[in-house]
């Protein structure tokens, strides 16, 4: 059994990755840590989980940690990892962080967006765990940096048609919708009851942090710099998260290709579903699951492509991709933990 | 592996059989069936579980559903089942109905709330699949009543107080409310987005059909007759049942004397969770669930007890107490494909 | 005009006070002040009415509000209003308290529920501010108790029934379930959106500050000691409450006694709206208005009567009510500024 | 007063009417019309208005209507509207239609998105009701095509800039979200409350019937064929239209440019709120009203301009305009009915 530890277990990521690892057959949950509610049982703060999780969340200590566990996933607020990694990476405990520390190979641009990096040494190493796409280096990966739950929504049916130069890369954009998790398990008026029901509105409109997430991935792929206009949007539901992508194709394009693309980037990835002709990306059809659902629209009248991708954005956006990640790591199937069937509502 | 179908597989409750049969590990999804959906990919109906399930809907016939399977589940409307079941049982397939068909024990009260019933002689040979109050009749059955959802949540934190001869029987009161999946998937104005929204209402004020399926178990637990004032409730979401009762303690109770009470009734199944004093049961922590959590507390001052209970109404209510009792009917733990960790949100 | 101030201007209850009275042809708005908010536009905390309230909130400061008003409402904490409203009506300001400090009669019974309490001598100058019921105390009134937002669902209709004694007052149980707007604006891990979303439950069983304030109420009608057991729910919803009560009759009633026993109790007054036998009371036919619907069912076979009201928590349970005892107090229709059309959904 | 009627009163848009006409004190409404639910009356369809609207709906005879009424409001399907408003208009009674019949000067336009025109003749009489920008037309005409909620939604942010010469009229993308009282009161699986409910998705990608409608207006106040990309998606809440329009400008643009621009197109107009640079458009700030709230972002970055707007889609979408411009028309002020203060929530 592998012996694994959450550093920060008690928010809404923790608390999936709790979940998913309590039912992950190799795993053995060993630690979870909590600054707010350390001595709490877990399923004393999630009743959810009463009789089903028996462990006490504990102060971080990491001398701790690293005796306890072969894995750590780190699901704290950013710059707070960036002191902590370190420390696991000296002692060869493998790591998986949720934060935005370790996910940018240039300090400059974490940095531009964040603030001062104080573990830069460590950011070559570190692996972007966007699971299907690097999916090879995350084998071999010791530390990495899970993607934000937006950039997940974006890359995923961006990068293979960016990578075979389809679309002219001047012309990205990107509206994205997501539930009222995403914004954390802190109470916040934001997340209040009845200041997020029946509202939808923009937030953030073109200067969200992962948008330099995004483009500093997209540039890699297409080996030049990249720009998008990313616009988040606040939806009244709890999970979910819904992109819709405008580029303008660089040549004449048939549906057959975009199909083509996409089977040649995913089809030995389990957790990407094509959406044929009739359905369309749905979050309801993710909720709960690691799928990205991926459907597009060719709009011949104005040239455009249209991407549609479904994710549930503390799953496949945060929690489900860093088990996976985990999984591919240790060379276990990629599902293993993650393949229950999904919820007809 | 154990030979499944299910007859009517497209509804709610249906599709949660499918979700919870296909990843149930000692069992073979064989066949579905579906009037309306015949011909159809079962994922193309549910489209969440794209990729999970890979059956077509087919007509019903009898005597392919027997060839294909050891145990059929009949998810249709009242009335059809009594129909069917019949069939079945001759063949010594063995049946879960989910209707309520095969509830009652005294065909006249069936009548009362429904209609005339063809399949009388099958009557005393149905078992009332509630798994933890019939454990041991379920283990010998080959049919069962499967309750329904209000009964549930009714009657598991009720009989063991009753049974113990702890309450007064006259003073019964239910107050429960219901998310809007208890209505079906099939279209309605109530189940409509924008009436169910921001609406809380009473219906079928104490003249809902699960009342006399409530007292005619309670009456054979207490052995003698019981009444009892039902109030069901519509609530704007979509999973999930609350239920209140209220009733008079004979003599003076203490908390310890109900504690001792459920412990010694249901200590030894899983789904029954006792809320110690700070937690009450809530809906969202069973969500998904196959659990029934109780709470309950002594009103001195009017000399009351107040039981509360939280089930989902898909999967306690309906599916997931179907699958249990197939469980118990077979020799499987009962748990078997219901014990996946419960979603912290 | 008539110059009015609100104290407490920015929650909920004060914001739904803000909206009806900037809309109150016979009434000026003149000071709104917030501890939290002063020097903050109105409209910049409540974006909803950008262009439509002109005010900024100012700093409480006793003089100032009541040089400026002629009417004050007090939206606070209790305990706050204590200590506030001697000063407003030394002034000869007339004042109507949303909190529970001027609901009581009795200090004692107050205090028992709150804490101590420190003007007593203006409690029994107050009028409680159930508008139908005491309409012609509050004719002559200075000071109003505005009711609670379950004592309001609750009391109107049970008193007419109490006062006609038909009920036997030993058999009254109330289940009440309000949206999540009754919790305030404050945040809080009850009010976030991820955990109130697909949650049901009951909380403060029997032990809701509201009892108190029924009983004492329930007990001036009847001329005698009433008790009730209280068990208020959450739902998710913004606005909103039902409540469904429970009571034995005195003697054999027929459905024309209740409606007789309404129509002369309510003919007279506009808020108060019967359901005929088809209709139900639904929150969602009485949002954001300042009717109470009233419904009931008589249940024979056990010998119960059933009442089920619903109202708007904020309107009828709050700032719709205070206004409505402003304009009886003041000689006004008792409908001015609370007659708007209601919303379809 | 001016009489007025409504021909197909009881959908959402017709409900909506109702409520809006009933509360407008220059107004009698004399006539409601239902093909499903004539003989009822009004206030046992929608209960929320029991005791505030009293009329019976009626089978449609154009006669009685429009002996009844001098203005008319036409809430039905399109292709209906057509067979009736050449009836109204040639016997003098001015109509305001809320279906597509009379949107179009171009009857090919229309019959390639909808079917055969058969009162071509009144197109070019029929005045496209989008009240700030087509408002001195609106002054004049008897017969007006009320918006689409969505070309309302898009329309009033793009048009000040286009008819500037603002933006790159290639590069227009339209991304809309819309609550669920958008897809209408009948009863679908779409509409179905734990379909919608979590549920966020595209649909009709690039081919909604509003396409063709914003186009048209867009070409014809450019002076050029105009083309976008639009997508509009299901959100799940009842009320409520959210659109971002992502657009290039042709040069160099300050946000002052930007707020003069409409300043210079709105200032007159009571219902088109800009939001200064803190504020965001939020349905929940539009909810029940006629205002349409309006934001802008310029990305620098990107050299990407982007414009939000947020109406209520049964509002400033729908009923509210219609009566808007029937106010226009007949010479009121232009927010009589429609100026009541908004709820805080």
């Amino acid at each position: 059994m592998i012996r694994v530890g959450i550093v920060g277990a008690t928010g809404y990521a923790g608390a999936e990755l709790v979940r998913i690892l309590s039912g992950h057959s190799q795993v053995e949950l060993t630690i979870l840590t909590s600054r707010q509610f350390a001595g709490v049982k877990f399923d004393d703060i999630y009743p959810a989980m009463a009789g089903c999780v028996n462990l006490v969340c504990q102060e971080l200590a990491v001398e701790k940690v690293c005796d306890s566990a072969d894995v750590v996933f780190t699901a704290l607020p950013h710059q707070l990892p960036m002191t902590l990694v370190p420390e696991f990476v000296k002692r060869k405990v493998r790591v998986v962080d949720l934060s935005a520390d370790f996910r940018f190979n240039d300090a400059a641009v974490y940095e531009s967006a964040y603030q001062p990096h104080t573990a830069k040494d460590l950011l070559d190493k570190a692996v972007y765990g966007l699971s299907e796409i690097y999916f090879e280096d995350i084998r071999s990966a010791n530390l990495i940096g899970n993607p934000g739950c937006y950039p997940t929504s974006v890359l995923l049916p961006l990068i293979p048609l960016v990578k075979e130069g389809l679309l002219d890369l001047n012309t990205l954009i990107v509206d994205s919708k997501s539930g009222v998790s995403g914004a954390g398990r802190s109470v916040s008026l934001t997340s209040h009851f009845c200041e997020a029901n029946e509202s939808l509105k923009a937030y953030k409109v073109a200067v969200h942090r992962h948008n330099p997430e995004m483009e500093a991935i997209l540039s890699r792929e297409a080996n030049q710099p990249v720009k998008l206009t990313f616009v988040p949007h606040l939806v009244p539901m709890s999970r979910g998260m819904l992109t819709t992508v405008y580029a303008t194709p660089v040549a004449a394009l048939k549906p057959e290709d975009i199909i083509h693309c996409y089977t040649s980037a995913y089809a030995k990835h389990p957790f990407i579903r094509l959406c044929a002709k009739e359905r369309v990306p749905d979050t309801l059809h993710v909720k709960g699951t690691n799928f990205c659902d991926i459907g597009f629209k060719l709009d011949e009248r104005t040239n455009r492509l249209i991407l549609i991708s479904a994710i549930d954005n503390l799953v496949k956006g945060a929690a489900g991709q860093a088990v996976q990640n985990m999984n591919i790591m240790l060379g276990l199937d990629e599902a293993a933990g993650l393949s229950h069937i999904p919820y007809p509502l």
